[in-house]
């Protein structure tokens, strides 16, 4: 059985086919977010506080962590994005103890980063670039971590499933030279959006079935990507992602706070015999019925989090 | 490609895995709803004909049909039921143009639903049990439409997927002894309730791959069952459909009259690459949008229908 070990400061998450849905909380990331960009700018972290208490209260288990902003008083982000990636981990730490994923297309940023991270975080990400697979296998080795996989190369993203399974494959044995395991690598097979490729969905279902059976490994998406450019993006996502996990998709970069997305991945667990006794879909029942009595979702999961409905991995632990 | 084909006097629903989701409506059945009942034996039929008219404007493309009431004053259904059966059918014919799906334990309700009904209907239903399969493959081969057959046999239901399975093959096996084709039998691997049986998820995903892989059948399912005894039911079922629906279900018996399953449905229809350029999609984004501004999905459903925007299979004829 493959299994992909996260570890926090004191927290165990375990990726894996017999395991809940992961979900990753992809909030902490001022890409496409100009007023967090403006604000980590000028050193307020407010917003990265309040992401790391929402997301994970609204039951993300791990939390990506992107410091890929473009200063206006410095735009190298050689030289910024390391020593804000390492501030935002320890504000993070600070705050919630759940593994982080460290998320950067700069390698000094991800190094900054794995010296930062308590426990075993992930690394986000390699591609089957020859000079990622270079720079960042060595850092996977090193650090011992696992890895996301994204199922790229030097000639783009191909729109041919095969040719994505491929490159996964190529990273898989990569990787093997390097020593590390195919249970540390966590695939990205590329969601594109069923609005622009209507075999979109149907692929992501295959080649999860592919990556699991051929190579072994868990896997991850960026999951909103399937209803780019669509009206009513949450309805198809709150269906792709239960047809993701029914082909055996184990985890998402996503944002966990709404709603419909996160009942959709509860009610997805209890239907894979992943939640035993629906004991977490009964506490989140209990959100939702705040949601419908006119609370807001986060605010809802906050109040049953403190009242000790927290997520399931989590209270095993305790 | 195994297709089922169903016929109403003028339109014609294709069952198969490379079509839409057939959703069968199941509200016209006066089984556990007293009012229905007593209005029925009064002799009032206002209820199903708002019934009728609802379900398919809500996206239903095939109606069951039952009568199996139980009268005050006569409580013979084999005296009851037939006439009955024959009755409803009329009045549902004469105002939709839908597949109807005749829907009985008495052997002579089916025969009168048969004689009744315009173009090919679907008989609900067959089972395992010998005198059940001696009753109704003869009708089944007589009229020459296709059966859901469910997988329950003499010995009741079994809580072994693979005893429902063998059950299934059976009834297959036999009609082929009938001369009835794999491509009209419909079967209904049976759910269980996911609150009592954890496995119940699962089992069905199992099953549903088996049954069309190895037999080459259509299946269907009496959907809301999954989620009996839970709190946000509707969440279950939300999550349910598109997993069965992405291992290969092609139908299921259930309220179309509800928003977010049908929403589920639909995107898993997109998803499915069985909705050519997502118009079905936007166009029930136009009914998505009527009720989050306040509208009952009905309404929101009617009107929409009344305007042009009507379910995708009928369009197609038109």
């Amino acid at each position: 059985m493959t299994r992909t070990v996260l570890e926090s400061k004191s927290k165990t998450v375990t990726i894996g086919f017999d395991e809940p849905f992961c979900v990753i909380g992809e909030r902490i990331n001022p890409t496409g977010r100009k007023k967090l960009a403006a604000e980590l700018e000028a050193g307020d972290f407010s917003t990265v506080e309040t992401d790391a208490l929402l997301q994970v209260a609204c039951g993300a288990m791990v939390l990506d962590v992107n410091a890929g902003v473009v200063y206006n008083s410095n735009p190298n982000p050689n030289e910024t994005e390391p020593p804000l990636m390492r501030k935002v981990i320890e504000l993070v730490q600070g705050l919630v103890d759940v593994p982080l994923c460290i998320d950067s297309s700069v390698p000094a940023a991800l190094e900054a980063g794995l010296a930062a991270a308590e426990g075993r975080p992930l690394l986000n990400s390699v591609t089957g670039e020859e000079d990622r697979l270079e720079l960042v296998l060595p850092l996977v080795k090193k650090y011992n971590v696992p890895v996301v996989a994204i199922s790229n190369d030097d000639t783009g993203i191909s729109e041919d499933p095969d040719v994505r399974f491929a490159v996964a494959k190529k990273i898989v044995e990569r990787a093997a030279d390097f020593g590390i395991p195919a249970h540390d690598i966590v695939v990205d097979p590329l969601v594109m959006p069923v609005g622009a490729m209507a075999t979109a969905g149907r692929q992501v279902f295959t080649l999860v079935r592919r990556l699991r059976d051929e190579l072994g490994v868990n896997t991850t998406c960026g999951a909103s990507n399937i209803s780019f450019g669509l009206p009513h993006r949450h309805g198809i996502n709150a269906a792709f992602l239960p047809m993701a996990i029914g082909a055996g998709m184990t985890s998402a970069i996503m944002n966990p706070i709404r709603a419909v997305e996160m009942e959709a991945i509860r009610a997805a667990n209890f239907l894979m015999n992943h939640d035993p006794n629906g004991a977490e879909w009964i506490r989140f029942s209990r959100v939702l019925e705040a949601v419908e009595a006119g609370q807001d979702f986060a605010e809802a999961s906050q109040a049953t989090a403190a009242s000790g409905g927290r997520g399931g991995r989590r209270r095993r632990k305790s």
